[in-house]
Formats: C-alpha cells, sequence, structure tokens
C-alpha cells in the first residue's frame, strides 16, 4: 500500500499556439498546483522549452512538491509527435521540427516524460475523467480553426506506426471541393470548420444578411470567432443559424464514415464552436450522422458535448504519463 | 515445454455463403487435416449448422487428432457477430439471425469456440501468417459482391462495443450517389464494388463497346464475374479496363480516408477482383490512394495484394482461437 508521503504525483503540460498550462495532479487526479503562461511561439524554440519548464516549476512550487516526487511528466503538443521517440515531428503554429522534447524535459526533471498530440490528450481526458468515461471507442472531434479528431480505443490512444492519426479534418467530403490547406480539397476542415463558417458568414454579411455580424466584427473573417457567431445567433441572424448547422451536417456526414469504420460508442465534440453552442451544434451533428449510418449502426452510438473544456487536455497529459509509466512499472516489476 | 504429443491444435472453419472450408492445424499452424463442404443455406440453420459440424469431424478424421485433443475452434461468419457471448447476429446470405453459434460447437466438440466476421478472419489471417505479417496497423479491404473490409491494429482485431466494424464498403463517396442496398446512397461498395462494375460493363457491352464481354456473358451482369472482367482486358476491351481502374481509383479515395483515420503502415486487398488482376487493380489503387493524402501521410502505407487466398480466413480462425485461447490461459494461469 502507499502512502500519501508515496503517493503518485502526475504532471500534464498543454502546450497550444498561444498559451499553455502545467497542472499538477495527486494520485487520485485533484489539482494541486497549476500555472499559465503565454507560449510566445515567435521568440522561438528555446525561449518556448525555457518557459515550459517554468511553468511547470511554478506549479509544482504552489503545490509544494518537490521535482524528485513527480512520478511522471505527459506534454501535449499542437501537431503530430512520435511518441516512442519523445520528439515533436511538427508543431506548425510554433514552427517546430523533430524537438527531442522528452529528452530536452528529463534532463531538466529528471523524471519520465511522455509527449502526445494534444487532441489525443484532450480525448484521453475527457475518456478518463469526462463526457467519454469508460467507453470501449471513444471518439473525440474538435471543430475550431481546422479539425482535430483522437480515438481512445480499449484504453489506448490509437496511432500510426510512428506517430499520432486521426486525421479526421482531412478526410474527403466533397469531391473537387475547396482548396484546404493541406493541399487536398474538398476536405472536412476546409468545408466545415469554425474558419470555414466564418468565411460564409463574411459574405452573408457583406451581402447584408448578417445585421449583427456586421455591427460586430465587420466582414473581417479572423474577427467572427465562436462567440461571436454564437451571439449572432442569439440576436436573430437566421442566416448565421443555418450556415452553422450546416457546417454541423457536414461533419455529421465524416461522423458517420467514423462510425462505419471504428463503431464508436460515444462521440464527444469539444472546442471553442461546441462550447459557444453546444445544444445547437452537437443536436446537428447528431441526427445529420444518424441519417447517414446504415441502419444497424443508428443505436450504436451516442454524440455529446466534452464535459471538461480546456482541462481536457491537461488532465489527458497527465493521465496518459500515469498509464504510460505505472504500465511500464508493473512490466519491470513483473 | 510441449511435447508434440500435448501440443496445441487449432481448427479454423470459415463459413461462407455458398461452401464452407474447415482446416486442422499443428501448432506451427501447418495444416494437417481439411474438408471443403457446400452451405446449402435454403435447408435452413440447423442443417447448415450440421454440415458445419461434420466438416470439421471430416477434417480432424483426416488429420487423425480426436475432437479433445482440439485446444480451440475459430470459426469465420459471413455477417456482423458478438464474439463476447458468441452469437451471430445476422448473416444475410444464409437468413440467420441471433444464432448462439458458439455455444452450440461448443456442446457438440466440449472444447472452446470463438466466432468472428470472416473478414476481420481473413485480415488477421494476412497479419499472422501473409501480406501484413507484423504490421502495427494492418488495413484490410475485400472488393467483391460488396466491399468488406478488417483492421488489425496492435494484434488486436478492431471492434465495436457489440460487434465488428471496419464497415468500409459504407463509407460515403459521392453525395447523393447511387442507392445501395443498406439503403444509404453514395456508399463506397454501391460505386466500386465488382457489382458496380459488372453494371457499368454491361452498359458499355450494350453499346458495343466491349466485345469480349458480350461474347462471353452478354449483359448479364450477374454472370460479369472478376475472372471475366480479366479476360475481357487481357484480349484488349479497352472500355472495360478504364472501368475497373476507374473504381478502383474510388477506392483508393476511400484507402485514402482510412489512412488520415489509421495511419495503417499496410492495406492488403483481397477478394476475386484483386486475385483476378492484382498488377493492375492494387496500382491503381495505390496511386489513387497517394494523390488523395495529406504529404505526410505519402509515404507512411504499403499497398499490397494478399499473399493467401481463400486460405486468408480459415487460417485467421484457427490463429484468432489461438490468440483468444491462449491469452485467456495465460491470465488464469497468474
Amino acid at each position: 500500500m502507499s502512502t500519501v508521503e508515496n503517493a503518485n504525483i502526475w504532471v500534464g503540460l498543454d502546450l497550444g499556439g498561444t498559451k499553455m498550462l502545467a497542472t499538477v495532479y495527486d494520485a487520485e487526479f485533484k489539482p494541486v498546483g497549476r500555472k499559465r503562461l503565454k507560449t510566445k511561439g515567435a521568440e522561438g524554440t528555446d525561449s518556448v522549452t525555457n518557459r515550459m519548464i517554468r511553468a511547470v516549476r511554478e506549479a509544482l512550487e504552489e503545490a509544494k512538491v518537490e521535482p524528485d516526487r513527480v512520478s511522471g511528466i505527459g506534454v501535449g503538443i499542437p501537431g503530430p509527435v512520435d511518441q516512442e521517440k519523445g520528439i515533436v515531428l511538427e508543431a506548425v503554429n510554433l514552427s517546430w521540427e523533430n524537438v527531442p522534447l522528452a529528452k530536452l524535459l528529463q534532463k531538466e526533471f529528471d523524471r519520465p516524460v511522455v509527449v502526445l498530440n494534444d487532441v489525443d490528450a484532450g480525448v484521453y481526458g475527457e475518456y478518463r475523467f469526462g463526457a467519454a468515461k469508460s467507453a470501449r471507442t471513444a471518439l473525440g472531434i474538435f471543430p475550431g480553426t481546422g479539425i482535430g479528431g483522437g480515438c481512445v480505443y480499449d484504453g489506448q490512444i490509437i496511432r500510426g506506426k510512428r506517430n499520432s492519426c486521426m486525421e479526421i479534418g482531412h478526410i474527403s467530403v466533397m469531391p473537387d471541393g475547396q482548396l484546404c490547406g493541406c493541399g487536398l480539397r474538398g476536405c472536412l476542415e476546409t468545408e466545415a470548420s469554425r474558419l470555414a463558417i466564418a468565411g460564409e458568414v463574411a459574405k452573408a454579411a457583406f451581402r447584408g444578411e448578417a445585421p449583427t455580424i456586421m455591427k460586430l466584427t465587420g466582414t473581417k473573417i479572423a474577427d467572427i470567432r465562436s462567440s461571436v457567431l454564437a451571439e449572432a445567433i442569439a440576436a436573430g441572424d437566421k442566416v448565421v443559424e443555418q450556415i452553422v448547422r450546416r457546417s454541423a451536417r457536414i461533419l455529421g456526414t465524416a461522423v458517420a464514415s467514423c462510425v462505419h469504420l471504428l463503431c464508436p460508442d460515444i462521440i464527444v465534440l469539444g472546442g471553442g464552436l461546441v462550447e459557444a453552442m453546444p445544444e445547437l451544434y452537437v443536436e446537428s451533428v447528431a441526427s445529420a450522422a444518424r441519417k447517414a449510418v446504415m441502419p444497424s449502426f443508428t443505436d450504436t452510438f451516442k454524440v455529446v458535448a466534452g464535459k471538461l473544456g480546456d482541462d481536457a487536455g491537461v488532465m489527458g497529459c497527465a493521465a496518459w504519463a500515469e498509464k504510460t509509466f505505472i504500465t511500464r512499472q508493473t512490466k519491470a516489476d513483473t
């Protein structure tokens, strides 16, 4: 039996394009210390990793925990990672390529470190503590500027031979559709992300069909954020609601393809769009998905909004560290 | 150490719509006895299960193995199964619904029985012994009258909470496309299966563009089998080749969606179409898939033809029995 003295302590660190969040958890995953810092990606890799180290140190100080008491650190990255080697393969928003992050943090803290994709971390967080608890197959989809996806299958994050997968944002939904940032055409992401919605809404505003949008932001699509869309819908901009519902329907048909392939019992939706208008969005996705699956799949899945919000990622990071290092420990013991 | 005397013996039984194949394997999966029988589904469930029992008995006799020496039996079924409960949920070609097959065969042979989907069995066979050996993620696709799919991930057959999944034949490739047997529109299967090809080829024959087809079968699509298509292409029916290549390209774009989601390292193609024209078909699927994935996925996968032909299913059944019952044994021992 472990006493509180030697109970495990896990640290999660969720790195985003604009901010990072470090949280220290006790063995029951109660947060006991946290620190939020700006990412400042433009200042370069060394600066960002130094701030990451600082965020973890200050969260540990708040928790009154010495670094050598930490059982493991999990770090979520906005991009593909090689989990085996602990390398960030790419993080476009940070201009990172092949950064050996696990080694770097291990050296600093002398504790085991695992890196994972941030969307995978979010889905794993919802699987362990949130809306997808104890699902056999939990599919997570986070529509935002892009559309990220992750899948926890039988307690494991599904990944490819070298890196994270579940790139649901780039499955094709429209043959010869709009050009996507990835170079392909008609990807889900280019047809149905928050950015796709903003583009269509801006055109509607230009045509005089979305007066609230025109008043709030004008036609500048960078400013048409999820909260703005929700406000316009609440104020009665019918066209904005139609545009959001259409994008949710397109996502629903992509969800149907995932249901046919993976038969998830729960599909968790998260991210800005969903948080700004959970009912309208989740309901539209669910009904479109149900219409687009074979009859035998109709009742096999639920579509729900995430429960943990911003904490999904950082909790998932810490819990994945637990999963990774407890398993290794157990294997080493036998 | 096990001696030959008490080494494991595994039995595979692959049930198809028209024929069934039972094979007895030694512990190294060398076949030591086999029996092929017609299915005769029209004679009803009892008749079919009696023939299944007979096939296993006669294969055991050929192998000179007493039933009580068998460590486990794996049975592949053309339809969804509940593997936990050993129930065949549905087998459309046999008019089966909720048949408790594992219990029934256990009673007969007094040995452990596992039932699985036949496509899953085929992919597992190729994973263990054939073209997908030691893949981390092996995706198998079997285009025929329909298009079946299966996926082995990290040594496990991916399945849903209740039953088998990987219904790649019913992911949408054509919004508002042709009507599919499942009731949806534009499913991969209705746009690109052997049946879809036969429909298009029959029209070409009717128009006088496929003289060899006209000579071999006329416009009766039930007769336009894979071997006929291959013969017409070899004889110079250019339009037939174009139609087959187009269907392979459509399959390739569906493969691309699977690559984005699951990042398989190997995609194994099997079934009649592939066996009749492996090079033309595999090459067309591979190049279409490569064009339809994001740049970072281009080099992550190989597309290959299966190596085991008809034996993939029955070997997969037997090997899945080994995997299932050896694991249970090991767990019980610790």
